[in-house]
């Protein structure tokens, strides 16, 4: 294939490269454009259709993290067989949404919880608490809407539209605070017979969530591409709960063809629900951010989990989730009576903050910041010998695949004794033991680059690289 | 009985009255003063301790309402026999902690719901807020300890010893967004054999709650004194739901032979706990809070819920529980991996709120508002015929029982034909029809003297009183 005659229209407020990509996309999956067949370079594609390489190039980054194609050794881009299992991008989700104090008694910690909290918008949000804390708001101070009030929802319901190409009209909308809120009404609108299916090595809150509800939970294996929707249907399994835009905590994509066979696992019987946690999409460094799998969910199979904990503060405890219709009667019949858990005054600062545009800037400011750390680290990691980088594209942790003839828990061990603390992925296995899993987590949303720099310097020292 | 040397301390911060009061109901206890025995009047022993008949008078109710004496028809105060039960002062609890916007469509709603906000303490709350958000505070935007943080578990450990001789060190306090937040967690402590006895009619939210996960709880039936014991012996209950300051939403007040067997009841196997929801006991007319029966546990039975919903605003979602030791082992073993569910910025405002002060002024000045609201209710009611008012001693609502030959159903279509709504007791009780309740609550907190004026008089009319 030599030229795409793809009509870009300049004046749209959507980028040139997203159109591209967009337009690709779609061809693609209208099978235009066959597997197998080779797209056009970016330096032809560029001059054909007049816009720089790079705007070419940031199409097809998306293109690929996304599965659609894949650069070949042949230095050119195939579209992907759909047969064939997508080697994704593997990104790293950001902080973890757990509390807890942890660092006590380390001097680095690389964990991934927790944000950078020295540039929140201490001085916007003072002005917009100003105004929201008011006699004029005072039916503010009552309880609300069960959902969580309709300005916020309105708000996010566009924001999600625009971001993450999600269906969410306001009704369907609810908020809570934390995954801990959300997992608490889901667990009482799924089925008390319903088995859980969840991503291994796993996201270990929601795991202990639902454990604590007495549910029933099967690992469900993973490949490159995602969660084996083969293992999943033979696990029994009626709920399958994933995090597909970068799966925690192995920074897995999943794969366009792994998402159409989840969703078609889904529509196969009644009952069977995907909850996708998009706990952290707004921090990638290539690319922008994958698109949910709800926005490709025609039979309202999907409950969508996203919240302000990373984007914002995890201290305001904003969660909100997307439910599909039948659930959403379901909820509004029999779970709303269950006050909502974010505080009002959070919510109308968020509204607000949201409305006149603070938190895109926050966002894009927030963006540089991590991209900064992110650019520190793989500095310093690049001079480590026999180490293999991974998930450095996305969120505010890496993982480490070190050579040097010592397992995971004997780095984490001298590293503790050498007051660093690490984070081996073995831990977050549902079976222990299962997959000897040998990659570290190296977190750096809430470190400096000083800290950086001193916290890696040390560890290749002791690990020998 | 002519005299008792009762010793008051004139220097000290508890008030004389409170001091007659403790001296009187630790006698009886002891058993010093004997069940039936004749107190000396109001008028002998205030001559006798030289102190004004008001004070001893003050300190009577106290005993009465908490079911250790009785006034008498023959113009005495009598020791209660413990082997009868005590028909207690009807207080009726305050607004009950759902959210919802029932109102619509109603001119006057009388909703126990909610809260006057009109008085909420706008300005110092934003001098507050504009401390907290603050780059000097950058460590409360992140996740903090999982129960809550401690500089708020701190003084609200203090504030529940004095207000309520609650025994709570901090690290047994677990902070939640509001009652659904605390009792997902102590569903998770609670065996998930365990059987729920709760009281019969019941606080309606936290019966949903229960069912919801999948609890089986079965009813247990009240007389004056409270839920029967001997009920809920019968029934199997390991763990008892209860109101005991005032039952929602019948307003009994449990005695204090009630709490003693119910304590015997707890500790009578292991496993067996009793919840005890405070969930409104700042708002009383008469006497002062009855001290919660979480004081009288010896052995670590009791399992103390509180909230500012009522006493400062259901806006910001801010819930506690006290847990009895071994709970609190299992939580911080097998649950504290639950993100705390309250915005931290909150929680700080609220620390810094009642260490100044302020919510003790702000409780002080919004008593003196519900009483300006309550007394216009008496007021109104007086006029009514054959109409028996209680609960009116405390919250801010009260049961009416009117005798003109209609039912509370019928009454309640009248009313909503004409713009009012009002709320039949029959529909708080769990299984329904079991018991015929007539009587009819109407909450006045979140309507002016004008409305409440305007809203009774129509009633009167309507329903021909």
């Amino acid at each position: 294939m030599k030229e795409l005659a793809i009509y870009v229209d300049t004046n749209s407020n959507v980028p040139a490269y997203e159109q591209i990509y967009i337009f690709i996309r779609d061809e693609i999956i209208r099978g235009n454009i066959k597997k197998g067949a080779k797209l056009p370079s970016s330096r032809s594609l560029a001059e054909y259709l007049q816009f720089s390489r790079s705007t070419i190039l940031m199409a097809y980054e998306q293109l690929i993290a996304e599965g659609y194609i894949e650069p070949s050794a042949k230095k050119g881009y195939y579209v992907l067989e759909l047969e064939r299992d997508f080697k994704g991008v593997k990104n790293v989700s950001e902080a973890e949404d757990t509390d807890g104090t942890a660092s006590e008694g380390f001097e680095i910690d690389f964990s991934s919880d927790g944000i950078e909290t020295e540039h929140f918008p201490y001085n916007e949000w003072r002005r917009i608490m100003r105004q929201v804390v008011s006699p004029e708001n005072n039916e503010l101070f009552n309880s609300g809407d069960p959902r969580g009030d309709l300005g916020l929802r309105r708000v996010i319901s566009e924001y999600l539209m625009e971001s993450r190409r999600v269906k969410a009209s306001p009704s369907r909308i609810v908020l809570g605070a934390g995954n801990e809120s959300l997992m608490m009404i889901i667990n009482m609108l799924i089925d008390s017979g319903s088995v859980f299916g969840m991503e291994n090595p796993v996201y270990p809150k929601s795991y202990m969530l639902l454990k604590g509800f007495g549910r029933r939970i099967v690992p469900v294996g993973m490949d490159g591409s995602g969660m084996l929707v083969t293992k999943l249907e033979e696990s029994g399994a009626e709920i399958a709960y994933v995090t597909p835009s970068h799966q925690y905590p192995a920074g897995t994509v999943m794969s366009i063809r792994r998402r159409m066979e989840l969703l078609d696992w889904a529509q196969a019987k009644e009952g069977r629900y995907i909850i996708e946690d998009d706990y952290d999409s707004e921090f990638r460094y290539k690319g922008k951010p994958i698109p949910a799998l709800q926005g490709n969910d025609g039979g309202d199979k999907v409950i969508y989990i996203g919240t302000f904990s990373k984007s914002l503060s995890p201290a305001m405890r904003i969660s909100y989730m997307v439910l599909p219709k039948a659930l959403s009667v379901k909820y509004l019949r029999d779970g709303a009576y269950l006050g909502n858990t974010v505080s009002r005054i959070d919510q109308k600062a968020v509204e607000i903050f949201i409305r006149e545009g603070g938190f895109g800037r926050h966002l894009s400011r927030m963006r540089k910041i991590y991209k900064n750390k992110h650019d520190v680290m793989l500095a310093c990691l690049r001079k480590w010998k026999n180490t293999y980088v991974s998930g450095e594209n996305a969120g505010a942790h890496m993982l480490v695949s070190v050579n040097n003839c010592m397992n995971s828990s004997e780095m984490e061990r001298l590293a503790k004794e050498n007051g660093i603390k690490v984070y081996p992925l073995d831990a977050y296995y549902i079976e222990e033991g299962e997959a000897r899993d040998n990659r570290i987590l190296l977190g750096y949303a809430r470190l400096d680059a000083e800290k950086i720099e001193k916290g890696l310097s040390e560890l290749a020292r002791i690990w020998g690289l």
